[in-house]
């Protein structure tokens, strides 16, 4: 392992990252927006861009002065370059439309990408409900304030006993759509609106299939450790090693993997 | 008022209930479901009907105890007759997908209402937030570990400013699904997939405006005291008082609810 990566000393330094993060959005979850702000001599107020930029300000901050050798991308500021190859890749509030309606399923996704751009840590952090996911290359785990435990995926026998999940069945193409809606229907359940939190509840177990298109990088980068770390699979649709970004499948199991390719091979790019 | 209500001592109930509830669901949400436990000599266990069964007869129990004069009506046990009038009504877990799901945005439902029908009392407990969402005659407040505020709808100036929410646009009727579509159109964004916690968040400002059809009375009783105590409305598709089940429209703001009634009419029952 490169001596650009100590996975102890990364893993603490991405819990620091977290914690920066929260304290720094905090002010402005479930915040008067700008709405009801207008009197306020003319000056426009965003609570989840400001809480957006604030905490990948805080973020990079601690990097710069910690990792000045690693490179940053961030949905907010975009690249800084890296000396080393290894970069973060942050996206400070995942699920901006849960966040404005105040509802605690946002996330902050922050990754720790090897110089040949695989993601090596992952965390998915929720600090309102005090969830913290995290993985690493062979392990995953939910913090929370009353302790620390493993992170499995479920042993679902076939995808009829699945509860799948997309963040919005509209944003898909029609074919996309096509076969999400073919997915739907041979399932147990769907959910929607959840973005990264959806992979966080594949670690933990209670969802079994997420399926989405049109990613970024700091999308996805989180969410491959945390799903792998914990014994689920992260593939794109045509069942090769998920890449940082586009079409994305992560499952629970071999046979729900298996059944879902199957299904989704039309739309796969 | 009548004797048989007394607002302190049944606003106390109602907290000792939610805590009823909760200490029952507690053990079933995110345990594991039957899926995985086939091996299990051959014992079906379904996390969110034991959940749900055991947190109703935990609060049916304390009622029959406490106040042996009020009826009872629950999704799970049915009606308890009453030999006052007035009645308590129960929905253990509504969102029982979301529960399943393992998110914490299902809620412990519990309403008191009075002879003539009108519930004067609400609760919607989400204990995994530690959030617990009260309204009474005038008033509304939230509660958590942390302390107790009031609670207020946001002063939305117009429709197209506002965040809005229905559980599931694929259970509504097909003249339903057209205006639903048109008013998602006409406003900010939409969430699905939220049961009750929708209307805990428009008595807390973050969602504007909640539609839904269908409903039961344990679905719908708790919601208008917390909705209405917040300064919100409740009513029904055609703007009358809302009743207990159909058509319900919660809204945060005169101006939405105008607005709404309008596109919703050609669907009023």
């Amino acid at each position: 392992m490169s001596p650009d990566f100590n996975i102890d000393e990364d893993l603490a330094l991405a819990n620091r990252l977290a914690d920066a993060a929260w304290s720094a959005i905090r002010p402005h979850f479930r915040a008067l927006s700008s709405v009801e702000n207008k009197a306020g001599a003319g000056q426009s107020y965003d609570p989840v861009t400001e809480a957006d930029r604030a905490a990948e300000k805080a973020m990079r901050d601690i990097i710069l002065r910690e990792r000045p050798q690693h490179g940053i991308t961030g949905e907010e500021f975009g690249d800084s370059p890296s000396s080393s190859g290894w970069r973060w890749v942050l996206d400070p509030v995942d699920g901006t439309r849960a966040f404005v309606a105040g509802l605690p399923v946002w996330t902050t996704l922050i990754a720790l990408v090897d110089p040949l751009g695989f993601p090596v840590l992952g965390v998915i952090d929720q600090p309102v409900l005090g969830e913290r996911y995290i993985g690493w290359p062979g392990g995953a785990a939910l913090q929370t304030p009353g302790g620390r435990s493993p992170l499995k995926v479920a042993d679902v026998p076939s995808l009829s006993d699945a509860v799948i999940s997309t963040t919005d069945p509209f944003i898909l193409t029609d074919p996309e759509l096509d076969v999400w809606t073919e997915l739907r229907g041979a399932t147990r359940l769907a959910r929607y609106g959840l973005d990264a939190y959806a992979y966080a509840r594949l670690a933990g177990g209670t969802v079994h299939l997420v399926a989405e298109s049109g990613l970024q990088s700091w999308d996805v980068a989180a969410l491959i450790p945390v799903v792998t770390g914990a014994g689920g699979h992260a593939t794109d649709w045509t069942g090769a090693p998920a890449s940082l970004g586009g079409q994305i499948l992560c499952t629970a199991s071999d046979a729900v993997m298996d059944q879902a390719l199957a299904l989704l091979e039309p739309a796969a790019l």
